[in-house]
């Protein structure tokens, strides 16, 4: 076993304490790869404090992940010493049911392995990104494009592909009239990438606190949901709405600003189910969906797009010592828009 | 004003009685039908109850009339005196929106024309087909194919398109595995088509009761959902389930029975709204949406495609003074599998 430093929670109310993790000895596929900087996703938060289910504590969360590979298995072919890569939120599959065989390995119908808290194939419960080095087979690392900074890289493993495969999925476009609920560390890449991507991009935010950040992000028109009018004024007008907000929000309203044929993408889940008023679905076929994060090959598909258009989250980066806090802000929805941790300041007191 | 025999209901509660109400002199395009059969919907009765809005009593409900070109306008090219033809749920609608432009007639930005209980262009209130005749506008008629008999092409109008347009909607196909919910009204010609369009059909019923029927409609497999191992061994099995109960149920165990990429469509909308686990659409990016009716050149297309296939409703036709228990039998669920009204017993005590 290789003996890594991490910041682990030991309990569901933290805080976070440095500590001493193990790693498998590589396998010949493995990969050995240093972290330079982990992202903080709010399903982190989720996750570690139980909410979507029991946890084995200690947990080291992380499963936004940007590195340099230390060292490579014997039968390594994708990746050498140097490489700059990623990993997101898997870190295996069974890579046979069909889904995997169609590169939608996180539809997986045997499951996924979840780059933390899940158990592996080795039998080994996963540890995540808030670490200083990583294991993990080359089939489910992905490379960061030459000319991207490692910390912008990070978020976009879960935030970037997160927003990015729906987006593609449900076909945006030029012509293409698409909402984004939330402007956070989702919800600000949405608006990035689909503006990128061709579409007429409207942000529907509570307030129109970050309305100016919107509009800097791509955003072609930008409405406060907080303001009634929003609702009647917007009916019928998307083809696409992503909702990147995981708290229990009235989606019934928001299904009303689509057009015939639009769909409501959910990429959060909130804890408690959703309340759908089936008219609202019936009246101009709508359709209310779920997406979660993509396959490896989109996520280097989603990598290389947004190096082609200079695409990169805004961040504040945090030292390991930080993790707590940052926490906190998250939840407060303080932050603009991803916090990424210098995994440099490990052993920082 | 052309006055002509029909049944009405006075109030919520009923019943029924014979009365006389006004149909409009034939404008240009109009065409006059004797109304030979017409079908009772799950939906009259909540319309005719109150349930999805307030009435203006008497209420002539009918959207599934099957007649006989009696008389028609000046300007008619469509159709001529003696043609067999048919009226479904709506009479009218702008004609001039996307939708409408684009034979999406049903889903009219302005809003269709209801066949009863609705204000049309003229200013009257229309009503529907529990009369002896009808006067629509020659484009929201269609021709009832050659070797279809009145009585079962009746139901066709509303229970077939409703199922025909999301089964075609969402590309039921050899290789495609159908879930059909509820074996009534819908539900049997959702099998029925299904099984046509060459997909492999499963009928998801409260019990096995029905399963003789089931599989002779053309069910490959019917399972009673009142057995909760059903939900468990069918977990992920299919590409699309149709829904054809209105009532209040756990939709997202239904949910869970679809494959990546499928979808539940409801074509019956519960008062209440449904629960939705969104974990249940996110884990499978699977679909939860509402299909209304057809256009009316799909409507026709539904015809003919019965026609070819030889796919008629099993019905049991009633006379005009058995409405009222008719629709107890609906209610309870005791009818195999459309009531029709025989509309030449108008005039029977």
């Amino acid at each position: 076993m290789i003996t890594v430093n991490a910041r682990a929670t030991f309990s569901s109310e933290g805080p976070f304490k440095l500590t001493t993790i193990e790693r498998r000895e590589l396998e010949p596929h493995d990969v050995l790869i240093e972290i330079k900087y982990a992202g903080i996703c709010h399903s982190d938060i989720h996750a570690a404090r139980g909410e979507w289910g029991p946890v084995n504590y200690p947990l080291v969360p992380g499963h936004e992940i940007a590195g340099i590979v230390a060292k490579v298995g014997s039968e390594v072919t994708k990746y050498a010493v140097g490489d700059r890569v990623g990993v997101g939120c898997m870190v295996d599959s069974c890579r046979d049911c069909t889904n995997c065989r169609n590169g939608e390995e996180q539809y997986c119908l045997n499951g996924n392995t979840g780059t933390y808290g899940a158990i592996d194939r080795y039998g080994q419960y996963t540890q995540g990104g808030y670490s200083t080095h990583i294991v993990v087979t080359e089939d489910f690392v992905v490379r960061i494009p030459d000319g991207m900074e490692l910390d912008v890289a990070a978020p976009l493993l879960c935030a970037g592909i997160t927003t990015y495969s729906p987006l593609r999925h449900w076909g945006a476009a030029p012509g293409k009239r698409i909402a984004v609920v939330g402007l956070g560390g989702l919800g600000h890449m949405a608006v990035k990438i689909a503006h990128a991507m061709g579409a007429e991009v409207t942000v529907l935010s509570q307030s129109l606190k970050k309305k100016e950040d919107g509009l800097r992000h791509g955003a072609d028109h930008y409405y406060a949901t907080s303001d009634a009018d929003t609702f009647e004024k917007l009916a019928g007008s998307f083809d696409l709405i992503i909702n990147t907000v995981s708290a229990k929000i009235d989606i019934s309203a928001y299904l009303s600003l689509l057009a015939l044929d639009g769909t409501l993408v959910n990429v959060g889940a909130p804890a408690e189910p959703l309340s759908v008023n089936v008219f609202s679905l019936i009246g101009h076929r709508r359709s209310f969906a779920g997406s979660t994060i993509g396959g490896i090959s989109e996520t280097q598909e989603m990598l290389d797009f947004c190096a082609e258009h200079s695409i990169v989250p805004e961040i504040e980066t945090i030292s390991a010592n930080q993790i707590d806090t940052a926490w906190e802000r998250v939840l407060a929805s303080d932050v603009r828009y991803r916090f990424v941790i210098d995994i440099s300041t490990m052993e920082n007191e």
